[in-house]
């Protein structure tokens, strides 16, 4: 939940001026993204999604993102598309903030993921790794590999004490592991790199959206497999759901059918990219920022499945033959 | 900003079941309101706010809330409608919680307010008071002089010696004072007593709505015109505009007209106004929940309006003859 920056009447007066989409009618803080501020705008020429970059972006990064998005609506990809200015800029500036207008998209993400939604994501991942391998802008992955080891130290220096005991000498272990083996190439374009069911809308038994291209970046098409495995097959209790990692595995590969390396790589990945999310959540928890609306997520969770795809040997694991 | 509620989507669909409003295409949480939920909801009928009632809310007044709502509406006043279900209800329950749909209205709330804007809310509030004043419900103000002491006591109990010195003993001295002059009949009937800024919408220079019902109470028509100086003519510097006043009160009396007591008794009710909400700032200050979206708002910032007041000895400090 994200609202961080407000804009008045006449910054946002100001920024419509740049735009063909007539007069703001309302414009309303959504509880959506953690990241950035966004709002629901009106306008007379539609309901859309105001986005304001805040600090935890690089601005140097939203040419690819926007762009990303644009390749992708324009390949049939049920991404919102970004909204261009009069003078064809799909990024502007409102409060200070780099800031986009982006499409307004239906649909609902669940909370309760079912088998039959992790064949749909399936399939979505497919399109989407199809449809942005012809993407000309490229974006290296900055959480990926190299950036664990920095991310573990800069977290075992803030506040070590306050962690279960042997936590963070098992994550320097897993991690000194992961750089002894991570595969140096594999099957590889743009990825969306954060794939959480907050990030899809289902209507109607579809898909009718794929939101939050913050952390798209070019690596191994079968990471973003692993990092959809560790936020959609997982319940509540921690238990590993065979079922729905075998729809989406199936599911993707009805798209794009994968080599025998990337499945012999996969629960490698996986566990890359348990480390991935644990880190980045350990950091967050560990550097609160008073007052912040964000409630940071346990890192826990990420611990545990970490342990779950450590004792994995082979994809069988996650319901594959 | 608050949402403090999550809805399934199946709970979601259950709610929309009872409502001739079609399937749900997309429910968002609103940064909007502090005591409920809202979400901003798009269903295949259109667009709506729906509000969930958290626990600050009387789950009892809430025949008063919408009834008024729908009286407002009714006779031309621009308040939402609630919505009914197809057996003709305006109240639901949706995860646990009571619950309501209520029609959007477009229009932005303005953070910097003009003379021009106060000119239009004398006159939305004075179509308030005579529009509402045949809505046969009754609900007293339970924030008014009788809950003033009490509310002091609470907040001399909670810390009071975190608060600067002489602080508490003023405001007690002062609700004394309250306490012997309050006027015990003026022209009565139903009140807002929270039209702050936040709670009504412009759009091209006209009132296009007004919202935030849940602290309308049958009380005295001159003590909403306190709370609204108070709210509205003060800069953020804590000077007085006494031009935004006079065409607040100007705008009021070119629809309802005041008589000679009530503008005798206004420094007196506006004193009592800022009492109200300083106690109630003050007692959010005190008792701050850890964890709360909510920032407490500044219980000073009434503290001064009151001090404002208490040297005012006739309305033409507020810009009338």
């Amino acid at each position: 939940m994200a609202v961080y920056t407000e804009i008045s009447d006449d910054e946002l007066d100001a920024l419509l001026d740049q735009y063909d989409l007539g007069q703001a009618l309302s414009c309303k803080g959504i509880a959506e993204g953690v990241e950035n501020s966004n709002f629901l705008l009106h306008t007379e020429g539609g309901y859309f999604i105001l986005t304001l970059y805040e600090k935890r972006v690089n601005a140097e990064d939203l040419p690819f993102f926007l762009g990303l998005m644009e390749h992708l609506a324009a390949g049939g990809f049920m991404s919102p598309t970004p909204v261009t200015t009069r003078d064809g800029r799909n990024l502007t500036e409102v409060a200070g903030r780099p800031a986009a207008i982006i499409e307004f998209l239906d649909g609902r993400s669940v909370r309760r993921t079912t088998p039959a939604h992790c064949a749909l994501l399936g399939q979505t991942l497919a399109k989407l790794h199809t449809i942005g391998s012809d993407f000309t802008l490229k974006r290296p992955n900055t959480l990926s590999l190299a950036s664990w080891r920095p991310l573990y130290e800069a977290c075992a220096r803030s506040c070590a004490t306050s962690l279960e005991p042997g936590l963070l000498s098992e994550i320097e272990a897993e991690i000194t592991f992961l750089e002894g083996h991570w595969p140096s190439d594999l099957p590889s374009g743009v990825i969306h790199a954060d794939l959480f069911p907050d990030n899809i809308f289902f209507l109607k038994e579809e898909v009718s959206g794929v939101i939050d291209y913050y952390f798209a970046c070019n690596d191994f098409f079968a990471y973003d497999l692993a990092i959809c495995l560790n936020a959609w097959c997982f319940e509540s209790d921690g238990s590993f759901n065979i079922t729905k990692a075998r729809k989406l595995l199936n599911g993707y590969r009805e798209i794009r059918p994968f080599s025998q390396e990337e499945l012999a790589f996969l629960p490698l990945l996986c566990r890359g990219a348990a480390i991935r999310f644990l880190l980045t959540r350990l950091y967050d928890w560990l550097n609160q920022v008073e007052g912040a609306l964000v409630k940071p997520k346990d890192p826990m969770e990420y611990f545990r499945k970490l342990q779950f795809h450590q004792a994995v040997s082979s994809v069988a694991a996650y319901g594959l033959d």
